[in-house]
């Protein structure tokens, strides 16, 4: 199976945690981001599914993904459906919850971590809210990081498999997220984090083991793998703690 | 099966959707928030899982299913599991993603209205971040709401059942979800919800066509359904344009 993925050129976004899940599970699969628009590529492709009238399921947002004639959209929804397909979700139903569930956790961190530069609204720049900004990114990383760590620290302590992931004795998407969404929160709240991982050493290891699949690693060493930067979802501004 | 729902008492909140899917569906199941202390109930019942040490797969936060064995977080996962247990998701596997998708996107929805009373920080009191309250909803109601409006009308419309719901042609879990939501901004914001509908008839119908299905009447009418109140995720207040 050949797989379109539409997201944002340019930014990692939320993209990035599908595109972490096709490159582990070798997938075969085009980014729509790197294709240019004359042969069909980039932003004009995107919206051609968010405004289309003639799309019967059309997604709400990117990223969104083509499986055939399959239109798959909202990113903890996408990995659900890849799972199985890229052996990166447990066989047995009840460990495919379990990871959509943790998947579902990671991704209300990642959006918590998202309102702290953007708290009043989405529309706006980050300047039109800095003074809001300031506030929710103290409490973001005073109670809302430690609070989320403190779960997930003990979701790999009490995976019976004691391996360094969450859901079982092999990687599965959610780890691959939850290792994307450490390296961005460490970026965007570089101090907060040095001592935050230092008293949660599950997370800083399986950070570093997802990182070392050598898939994943391939693939960030390559030119399709964005840095980090404060035009995406984690941004580093001093001001916020940064 | 006998299901157990673990959600805080006093408030709809997100297990509301949980409620509507296990009323809708027929389940057999317990609310533990309307079961005593004494009698292992309430408050104590859900914070020994969240913070029992010995719980292998603890949820993040309420709301929190118990089917037998399995414990089910994440209001959009238990949705999933409940889904073709209780006949409230398409049989095949394509509608299922589709019937999720939509839940997720609800869900994004629901936080975003949440976040007009309190776009700061959860744990702070909504007289502590007033201000900034303000702002938010105005964005919210000028540019969010039609947004999600817009979308939702259009899954409808596209919807080849040409019937009130969004996927297919009988109710899913997520139309009740969806009924559920317009019904709580109708509470938090009356005159920007009663023009909304106005241009959005199949909205307006979905909401009247889930909320008139005999067991969700019954169980609207009955004293186990809550009343939309401000200590809730959908809130009136004059200031916010309610």
């Amino acid at each position: 199976m050949k797989y379109v993925l539409y997201y944002w050129p340019g930014i990692q976004g939320r993209g990035e945690f599908v595109r972490l899940a096709l490159e582990e599970g070798g997938a075969d699969y085009v980014d729509i981001a790197l294709v240019a628009e004359k042969k069909g590529g980039g932003v004009p492709a995107i919206e051609r599914f968010l405004e289309g009238e003639d799309v019967e399921r059309a997604p709400f947002a990117p990223p969104f993904l083509a499986a055939g004639r399959q239109l798959i959209g909202q990113t903890a929804n996408i990995l659900l459906f890849l799972g199985p397909r890229l052996a990166l979700a447990p066989r047995d139903a009840a460990g495919r919850l379990w990871v959509n569930q943790l998947q579902l956790t990671i991704a209300d961190l990642v959006d918590e971590a998202h309102d702290t530069h953007h708290p009043i609204a989405s529309g706006l720049y980050y300047e039109q809210q800095k003074a809001e900004a300031k506030r929710r990114a103290e409490d973001f990383r005073a109670n809302r990081i430690p609070k989320f760590l403190d779960y997930f620290e003990h979701v790999i302590e009490r995976n019976p498999s004691r391996g360094p992931w969450m859901a079982g004795a092999t990687r599965t998407y959610a780890d691959l997220s939850m290792a994307q969404a450490i390296a961005g929160l460490r970026y965007a709240f570089p101090n907060a984090m040095r001592s935050a991982l230092r008293s949660r050493p599950r997370l800083a290891r399986l950070h570093d083991a997802a990182f070392a699949l050598p898939r994943v690693k391939r693939y960030l060493a390559s030119d399709r793998r964005l840095a980090f930067s404060n035009d995406d979802i984690f941004r580093r501004y001093p001001e916020l703690g940064g």
